[in-house]
């Protein structure tokens, strides 16, 4: 049966670590898992409490932009976090940050347009451009601009929209107003649509995020209760755009979609009260920081940007290695922890990276950083 | 800002319908639902029941596709309904039918191949093909094949691929075993992909529906458990497809969706184990069945295809009106009763014809009928 160039998708690398974890953990190993990308916690309590009793309602479908109540809701947090005020009607909720990208490259893009991605990145951008018939453009970022696209490469790369991340996933770095507000004008003189995926947010540590909202409302917003709000497996995320694309967004949404999923997004409008919880999480992520910034240099990982959110830390391993997906499995053969190697993040550069991510417990997050510095002496003695 | 051709998705006239139809229950009018294409019932009140005790366990992401547990039992029932010995891994677990499309469509065309839709039909197929790129071409159907196309279709549109329902959906109309493999003999012939919506199967009266895997494997089966199992607002559904496109399927469902709604999954494995609750809901449209094709003939609504499934009777109205638009306004506005203009589903003769649907309850159905004959003899007097 006939199949498509577009869906000729890169494998992720990582899985083949995670099915290797997964064997270790059957044959009896005790594993520590630092390749994941989410948390170790689910829903908040009280917001699983709230849905349980909701669950006689009929939850059927909702309108295609999602829960009104949800929407003002979400407007709200727009109000407490970065102090803007934001019309509800604005936010579009979304199948997880997944169908907000789908949604906002079917919005903004024809085929082939070139759409820039600050490489290393998420893996999915790329796959997900490529899968709709768009042309993902890899930038290379450096390490002196922690990672991030600058303003110079829309016109370099002739790139009819940006993405950009901050947060990063694998990195950690964050864009702050005035880089966010050079990179909104660079494509606003293009014509190019920026779109910033800001799901890391809320997951900060010295500083809280700027959200391209700040400096410009023609942006494409994408987030998700994935996160901050530790609801992975629930799918549901939002989206804000300008004005003049929220109808256009809503049929594509009501085609594509029909909605997200009613149940979900009944938990997350009570996530969003479950501040208690939520910021007990976060605390346990900044533990993890502190112990990862000081555990990775002193087993020899020392080359990395701080990471200002997230909780990911992108090291440069090429002073141990030219083939970090060797080392990953040997990490994981030895020493007992499963890393990702950078390879999914940056197709180019990767093979001197590893991605470790400290979204689980404390307690795991320690016990990693001595298996690896044991690991690491051992390799070296 | 920027905005794609491709994402000038057609507005559902429906949706006027609806606003309409809100706006006059808001002023305190009583309407009869026969617009809506969504079963009244919620999900099973036993599955609601499994899950609400699940809501404790994290329910992160699952692997992309799917709980292994319910591809299992999926792969059961084709054996159960179909005496279909099917592989559990050619199971793929989707956010619904609508994630199915998007998979299906990404895995098999590139930019601008043609897929042929027999109409009328469903509006997203059209709406989600040119969302992503690709071009839907309109293949005009007759009653004398009961609105299904036929295999000279594939050659005579230069299809790239075809997409058929059945049942189908304005029609209510199946194709029979013969029919199915005799299109998917004409797509094999040109390397045409054949994608069989079966989303209305269990919704059936004389006879039970053939699926296109009694006829072939080379075929992407698209379902849900919207309809039959009653869980619209969960997105969730499945495709089965060929051996050697699960690995393809796999990759793009990891970065397109990561992997369908986790609580949605749990839900739909219970919900399969509640045949009582679902018969009798089925017994519930058989009834409205009967109700309608005797009631719609009656009122002067008496072209039209016997419905042998699904919830719906698409009626020619040509003898009454050149405007189906206008038509169903009058409805709404002076019987109370909301129905959907054919235009949503042909964009060329849809001018002629309704939609009725009969989900909802007896009475409901029982009371729109009455109030349609008083509407259409007040009309004729």
């Amino acid at each position: 049966m006939r199949q498509s160039r577009r869906g000729d998708v890169d494998p992720f690398i990582v899985m083949d670590v995670m099915e290797a974890a997964r064997q270790a953990e059957e044959a009896g190993r005790h594993i520590i898992h630092m390749e994941v990308g989410q948390p170790g916690t689910g829903a908040p309590d009280a917001a699983r409490g709230q849905l349980a009793q909701e669950l006689s309602d009929p939850l059927g479908y909702t309108v295609g932009l999602g829960l009104p109540a949800l929407r003002a809701r979400i407007a709200h947090h727009y109000g407490e976090w970065y102090d803007l005020d934001l019309d509800p009607s604005r936010v579009v909720i979304t199948s997880g940050a997944s169908g907000g990208f789908l949604l906002a490259f079917s919005a903004l893009f024809d085929n082939d347009d070139r759409v820039g991605l600050g490489t290393p990145c998420y893996p999915s951008y790329r796959q997900i451009l490529k899968a709709v018939g768009l042309s993902p453009v890899d930038i290379q970022t450096s390490l002196e601009n922690r990672f991030q696209p600058v303003p110079a490469d829309v016109a370099a790369h002739e790139l009819a929209g940006l993405i950009v991340a901050s947060p990063a996933n694998p990195t950690g770095t964050m864009l702050d107003e005035q880089a966010l507000a050079d990179l909104a004008e660079a494509c606003a003189a293009r014509n190019a649509a920026l779109v910033s995926d800001e799901i890391y947010h809320g997951i900060d540590y010295d500083r809280p995020p700027v959200s391209a909202l700040n400096v410009t409302d023609d942006v494409y917003v994408i987030n998700s209760f994935s996160k901050y709000f530790s609801m992975t497996g629930w799918r549901v995320g939002w989206m804000v755009v300008p004005h003049d694309h929220v109808r256009r967004v809503e049929r594509l949404a009501q085609n594509m979609f029909i909605c997200a999923p009613h149940a979900s997004q009944r938990l997350a409008l009570h996530a969003m009260d479950c501040t208690g919880e939520l910021e007990q999480n976060k605390a346990v992520y900044a533990a993890n920081r502190e112990l990862m910034i000081a555990g990775l240099k002193a087993a020899g990982f020392d080359q990395f940007a701080p990471p200002d959110g997230a909780f990911y830390v992108y090291a440069d391993v090429s002073a141990h290695t030219g083939d970090a997906r060797k080392l990953a499995a040997d990490i994981l053969q030895e020493a007992g922890v499963a890393v990702t190697p950078g390879a999914d993040f940056d197709a180019t550069r990767g093979q001197h990276w590893l991605r470790f991510s400290y979204a689980r417990s404390t307690e795991d997050i320690a016990e990693g950083l001595r298996r690896l510095a044991r690991f690491m002496a051992g390799r070296n003695g």
